[in-house]
């Protein structure tokens, strides 16, 4: 590995003005922002490698799909996306989210964390591995979707219809981070996903409050109604959205122990005295990767700005994402939903689900798994570490765990990158090293 | 009285104009617009009529007092504002707001029901009752105040500090309206209000929603302390806050029974199939008229926007309204809020107060009552109104009935008159009434 790991090095500032030219190029899904531009930029990145590329169209946005055939047919997909969160709140950036300009070792743009850096990671790892070796040593994949930041709304439908084009005996997911210790996090899987919107018509338009003493009140009406759906000690009280959640077992358990999660740095970072229910070691782990969630993402009815306003809101809505574990369907968290809401007495509450994805999860002991684990350890300073499922979301169930393929997780962004925030950025020497060790998974992944 | 009204109906032109050119000054007290010219005229209108005027300071916007000697030192006051609500938004008028544009015989602009078209019109009465006879039949006092559209927040001082100025025998209040078969509305007082502002803070930035399953959510726990508050049966769950609140008692649900409440007329105003609790009749007109209530006037926190954001927010915000009934006290209400709060385990929910106001009421057998409503007989096609206490707010309790001055209301609004809203306007129709009621009004009370 060492020739690879020296062309690396040797090729640094060109790897850098490569990414900077990516993120250079907008390409915000949520806002339908560049993305053609993009799709047709990271085919002409995948092409330069000598891929097979296609940009298959789906009822949404393109997916990238480019094929190297290697030594054998024994295949590693890459999954990522070219779209990125939209960089607002402009204002409370230090520098042009679409400049990619270099600070202090970072590198600071929209998507440089999340996803283009590692995108080009693994663009640039396979070339430095080209240009030492005369071919790869197993077949690589790369699989560009353009919807992740709104909830890859089309990538099930786009799996389905390619199974065979994306078929692969393993796939390195799309990102990864440090710890606060900075040690290197591997991620064995997803939370799964619901997101829905609540909404509340309750009158023809705003009243003055005066008749509010007779006339439905909106705003209040869906406080009552998510008020019966999560208690203040964190139970959701939806009947039979607990039936498929299952305690970690021994392994698991034991997994959650090795984290050495900083429970006192994360507080610290959050600006927190607390966690929920005061949860403290492994009950607040088990809470965190293991059970599913009820959160109110957001909630907005009547006057919201300065001072007094005396108004009965006729409308209210609410948007509430649920992180659902294992075996959880989100079509039936729906159905659950709808039930609850009706049995007590919100049948006028309209719902609307706005996103879905079931979670996937690799096994603690995948050979994947090891294989990422011990390059990481070669690689990086520290040691890294193992985290069974991630409690964030993303297609893995979609792309993975329905086709039996094992997904694992690794990246170049750190505890201090601002994913979907303001002033995203990479450390220039994460980036560097995650291109080291996508060559060094390569090259193992294909002796396994 | 009918050389009086000849004058006003000859008048008519002149006089609109005059309401034209004070709506034409906007006078935004929320906004701190157009306050200190509009005060400024209101001094010029008074001083034209012959009345001795005081410009006087307070800590926030000056009031205007103008005094008009009469026959006697019986003295009738008018209550009214030179301030008005914030026009916005903009986009929904028809017409400039502060054009004052005339359209089908009405007269369009923000204040023209609220409340400029009243205090021109009670000027206009009294100049044309002047151009008739040598003097007037009692003494009157103007009382304009500039922050009655954010809560009169500096009148209690000011009443307090200037007692014998604004001394009267009787006050008309500044208001009135006429109900869905047109037939005005005489109004004996008004509830009192306690508005007040709930904040939360629960992290040092919104999270990746992930985090929401360790991390408390300002959103959630706003919810959840708003919730203990008031139950869908629409009763208020604060310990005490129903201590002070009578029954009407048999003279008031006469009142009740006479006001002819039209309860489909209104819900299909509002478009509403049933009020709350499925209330009707006197149980309706109980809630509305006798009863305190617990507004929520607005909820605002984390992600509102169009589509999905994972976000778990570290803030909330809601405001609430509370209508009081007399003999509640506001500051006793916010002592039972905050203590509620704190018993519930909410003791991070900020309380700020943003207004606060006593209930009035006017005896319901009030000579000035009769005043009113024989005369409003006389001038009007329909029968007058009498309501027991008006369902708003206003302060009633700090200019009249703490100095024991009946307080009755009566005006130049309709139904259809748009108050706090887009296209706010009165009929032209009603202003020429309205004036000529109150020249009748003043010439009745001397008589009383």
């Amino acid at each position: 590995m060492n020739d690879v790991f020296a062309h690396i090095a040797a090729n640094q500032e060109r790897y850098v003005k490569r990414l900077q030219a990516l993120l250079q190029q907008p390409s915000v899904a949520a806002q339908n922002l560049g993305i053609q531009e993009t799709a047709a930029h990271v085919v002409g990145l995948l092409e330069a490698l000598g891929a097979q590329v296609q940009l298959i169209p789906t009822a949404g946005q393109p997916v990238v799909v480019g094929v190297i055939k290697g030594k054998t047919d024994k295949t590693l997909s890459f999954y990522n996306h070219y779209d990125v969160q939209p960089a607002e709140p402009l204002e409370l950036w230090e520098s042009d989210p679409w400049g990619g300009a270099i600070r202090d070792g970072r590198l600071y743009a929209r998507g440089a964390a999340d996803n283009k850096g590692d995108l080009v990671a693994r663009i640039n790892a396979v070339e430095s591995y080209l240009a030492v070796h005369e071919a790869l040593p197993c077949t690589l994949k790369f699989i560009v979707e353009g919807e992740e930041e709104v909830g890859s709304p089309h990538l099930e439908a786009f799996a389905e219809h390619h199974a065979d084009l994306i078929h692969a005996d393993g796939c390195i997911w799309e990102f990864g981070s440090k710890d606060l210790q900075n040690r290197p996090l591997v991620t064995l899987g997803l939370k799964g996903i619901c997101y829905v919107e609540l909404r509340l018509s309750c009158a023809r338009s705003d009243l003055h409050s005066s008749w509010a003493a007779v006339v439905p009140n909106a705003a209040w009406r869906l406080t009552w109604a998510l008020s019966t759906l999560k208690d203040p000690d964190e139970r959701v009280r939806i009947a039979g959205f607990y039936d498929e959640v299952e305690r970690p077992n021994a392994e698991d358990l034991e997994a959650l122990e090795a984290l050495g999660f900083d429970e006192r740095g994360h507080k610290e970072q959050f600006g927190i005295e607390n966690y929920v229910n005061a949860l403290s070691d492994t009950p607040l782990l088990e809470k965190l990767y293991f059970e599913p969630t009820c959160t109110l993402c957001g909630f907005d009815s009547g006057y919201t700005g300065e001072g007094a306003k005396t108004v009965s809101p006729h409308e209210a809505r609410a948007k509430l994402d649920f992180r659902l574990v294992p075996d959880q369907d989100p079509g039936r968290v729906v159905e659950l939903l709808r039930k609850h809401l009706d049995l007590h007495g919100f049948v006028d509450v309209e719902l609307s689900v706005l996103a879905a994805e079931r979670a996937g999860r690799t096994p603690l002991d995948a050979p994947l798994g090891r294989v990422v684990m011990d390059t990481a350890k070669d690689i990086y300073d520290v040691s890294p570490v193992l985290v069974p499922i991630a409690p964030g979301s993303g297609p893995i169930y979609a792309l993975c765990q329905r086709f039996g393929i094992p997904g694992v997780s690794t990246g170049c962004a750190y505890s201090g990158s601002q994913v979907h925030a303001p002033n995203e950025n990479i450390r220039l020497k994460d980036f560097e090293r995650g291109t080291q060790h996508i060559a060094a998974i390569v090259e193992r992944f294909a002796q396994t």
